[in-house]
């Protein structure tokens, strides 16, 4: 593998939560060059919206333009609102770009897509080319890839506790999952909203999109099963993080052995993957990271098997899980400029 | 009903969380006098200790002797650790107090304790004599009762939801129920550990005893339908408040008319209890508060109904049912001294 | 002291969070029929903007009309933003209602209040007749006021700590004070922006309108010692609670018992202020409830007197100050209906 | 200046907060080999302790053994409490090793520390030889430097905000200096305490050890002005962070052009330390980084210069400072390894 020369790198969407994330993160990666940045309007330094990016050498932040964006970058993340990203994100993949997508455009097929999201779906030819970026999962497709479809936070957290299972066999059309996922309010945007003030959210916690969240198909058409997942998702009081348990009905118990070997088997040689029995995954203990903890449950009583995931949902949720894909993609080594481990405490 | 002369309270157990609530909650109810405060050692005035109960007029903190208390009061609420709290109240029981018991030690058969408990259980008769203060199933036993065993946290949270189901016949032992449920830390009690500081617990979330929490048979024994429950018990970094996530599989669904109904009629009338359908709880609703605020989702594609409840532990999981019960031993309106009303924001 | 008969009772900006305290607070009072709740528009039933007033006996959200208002209701609380709120409290008031107005507008002379609040002064004559609702200090003029200007939540902390050594003649127009004060983000009201979000006040805490706050001039007014204040407000990642620190420079020192003795005389009988010399208060110990707490500290090494407050701003900082002036002019027992005690922890 | 080699480091104390921040920063350090770690007594990996740590590749966690230290590592740094981690860090130095002491051991002389800290002084040669690693002011003497004595993290906020004014000659010993100062609980270490825990210090804010707290005499030496420093420290509802505001009197004022040169010319060429002028510091902003932010604003009425720091306490206010001055040690990039953009949201 010869070394890479710099990459130009552009952020369109760069003024919210998991753009300036992707800014943040791509300014500590030796790799790049951060040539362009861009919302849908043009604006101050990204610096007096993010004062922690006080100091940081960073491009003007443009109105975005797609022939400016393409002569300026030549890979692209795009981190805009979904029904406006995966436009976006073709259009600059057919101008030859290497385009990441954060957003939902280009995860579905159209049907699928127009069922669950309010918009309409982009061009198939743009959809059908699209990597799905779970990395562990689909990691090897993406060094020839032009175009990502980076996962959803709760996907991301929910796969990779379920795939080990999906790929061995062990679910099924018959078995519904019961999903009950909690989630920090940065998932939900930079967004002005009351229900997300400190005063509204401190010190309350609730369910929101019950049996609708739009993660749900996602999650369905990847685990390639035919099994059904109610998915809950819980607002907490809390700025980052996603902790999920799965429920799985099981009659007469799986081979923990087996369960245990999936998991090894899957994640070896994963750096941001630690999966492993008799094993409680603390949200905290991700906080910043790249990293996804994994652990699991065999309840006899009840003849279930509950696992346990916890991502931080900007970084292996949004932004990190795009720069390692970003490495795929050029060949650099999976970790450069993303951090294994959690600010503590 | 003829108004009741003041009563003589004491509190055993007044330096823990429950206890201190009591004290609180206490303190503003008209037809009570305090006229006893105990804990395992006598210590400095509560008020040094509960810094919010400054300025209250409060007698003085002293070590528990069993004569000394049932001179002192004419009914007392016991809200010590369980393996201690159930002994106490039984002795104070046969000495003639009227006694309010907040541990486990009181809500289950000997065996059965065993095996969800590390302590002995207590005397068999003071067992099979407390009545189960879930108030507003068993309240009508209250007014006789002179020894009551105060529900536990988890276990009100749970069976509010899900008693309506099982005395309409719905449940079954064919279907377990997944209960995913959060906590608050002061369900922990008053404790310096160093996974309940801030530093640790802050920005954290995560499960605890999955399977194994001693709320499980509590929930089983009162459901009394034979179904298992899978409870899966999780510590948020909040204060106070429980919020419970139950599923419960039901091949081609119920009818949703007759579950508004058995919800309706199970709570007419009850003061503290909201529940109704397309309505979701939120943990700060509740906050501080006695009342208990239930929801539910029918999930079409995964047939699986979703219950959803809210409550605070120290109030309705705690200080304050217990308080309630004591308004309906006392012959009290069930409201007196308590407070229907979350403190929002 | 004949007993009252209960009073009809009005709440104008019921939607916003002193209204909605307001609200909570006169529920619960024995003194008192809610009849009129009004806001800038009409609306659904407050219990659907407030979730824990779920269940309450609530008259409906009726746009404000003046007439209206003067018919259904005997006393009005007004808590509407600054600029809006005076007026309308003064033409009640004209209409021979009794009035107390949470918002600014009536506790400054005009010219200063044009220098302070970005609005026109409301008719001098209103102004003037405003009694300033600090109950502990002015209470015996309410009795007989029928307006009342209840004081800020920055100045009743601050008023508290400094108005006995002020009386006391301490206070001089040569030394200035510095009030670093602290304050939860409920005091900028039910507002949907983006600075009081979960996501970008949580884990942060940071001063605004250094120098400028319009509470300064309240305070150095009602002071009346010439004594310049420089306050210092600073926005913390809680919803509730105010903690100022006073700095009083004083050459040589003060006589510390005529410290002590001038705060004791100041708050002899006055439930709801806890003032002594050798301590320190919590925020914690005030929340919820209507109590301020105060203590001092002597640095000799730098000859300064620090004093320290704690209230929680939307109770004896807000809603539950103006209920204790209601009860003053009312003449019920200055603590009904109030919360003497924090809800902890 | 030659590339270094990696250099052997070790990490005394790494089972505390600052230890292990010390382990998480010198894991992503390139030129760093972590190849020792040591508490009071041997324990479990420390990824056990830290589960953010999980899969990290360490060192077993030894009981300190000064020998063994001497031999596995050139650089040892040690964070173990004041009163145990200065006499350790001398002996070691007297073996050769560099040393940066993270304690308050090495920064005071014999006398002045015994008024302030409850344990005898270290050897004064010791002490006499440690360097004083406010790495912006004293870095040039860091490069010969064999022994440093890492600053306090209240002392490093203060100093960086009041050093550019004392060395412009701008501070006197006539008018002290109150400095209110904010701090998250972190900064009391790994430490199971009561007032500690989530359900005690959640929704609370207090002062402690008013006017006694150990940094005051680092602040004032260093300042060597002959100021006084009223120094109140307050524990926030946060786990990280130092938030200062200072009052300098000023009669007169200052020339505000001279104040804002005189912070540029400090910190031209600093990459930690952003000051300026109608700026005001945000906590949040530099969370997690080794970054410094100050602004200040003059107050006429008061003739009060309010001065403003934030600061991480574990990173630039120990762990991360002593990286950099490691990286001065070793002539690396000042930045190695450090982050000086903060976790955002």
């Amino acid at each position: 593998m010869a070394v890479q020369s710099v990459v130009r790198v552009g952020v369109v969407g760069a003024t919210g939560y998991a753009g300036a994330e992707l800014v943040r993160t791509l300014l500590a990666h030796p790799g790049v060059r951060l040539t362009y940045l861009a919302a849908s309007s043009d604006g101050p330094p990204l610096s007096e919206t993010y004062p922690n990016l006080q100091g940081a050498d960073l491009p003007p932040l443009e109105a975005f333009a797609v022939d400016r964006a393409a002569q300026a970058a030549d890979c692209l993340f795009v981190a805009l609102p979904s029904g406006t990203s995966g436009a976006i994100s073709a259009e600059l993949w057919r101008q030859g770009c290497r385009v990441i997508d954060l957003s939902g455009d280009l995860r579905l097929p159209g049907p699928l897509y127009q069922q669950w999201y309010p918009h309409a779906p982009v061009d198939p030819a743009a959809q059908t080319a699209a990597v799905y970026g779970l990395t562990e999962w689909f990691g090897d497709a993406l060094a020839d890839a032009s175009l990502v479809a980076n996962p959803g936070c709760y996907a991301t957290a929910v796969l990779l506790a379920l795939l080990p299972l999906a790929r061995a066999g062990w679910l099924t059309p018959q078995t519904p999952v019961h999903v009950d996922a909690k989630s920090g309010v940065s998932g939900a945007g930079r967004s002005a909203k009351l229900p997300y003030t400190l005063a509204e959210l401190g010190d309350n916690l609730y369910a929101y999109k019950v049996g609708l969240h739009q993660h749900t198909p996602e999650i369905e058409q990847v685990l390639g099963t035919g099994t059904r997942v109610l998915l809950t998702t819980q607002l907490l009081p809390m700025i980052r993080g996603i902790y999920a348990c799965m429920y799985i009905p099981w009659r007469n118990g799986p081979d923990l052995n087996a369960v245990a070997e999936a998991f090894a088997r899957s994640y070896a040689g994963k750096p941001f993957v630690h999966a492993r029995p008799a094993f409680v995954p603390q949200l905290k203990a991700v906080r910043g990271s790249n990293t996804c903890h994994i652990g699991w449950h065999w309840d006899e009583r009840t003849e279930t098997l509950l696992v346990m995931s916890a991502i931080d949902n900007l970084q292996k949720g949004a932004a990190g899980q795009a720069v390692q894909n970003f490495n795929r993609m050029y060949r650099w080594s999976e970790t450069l400029g993303l951090s294994a481990f959690a600010v503590y405490p």
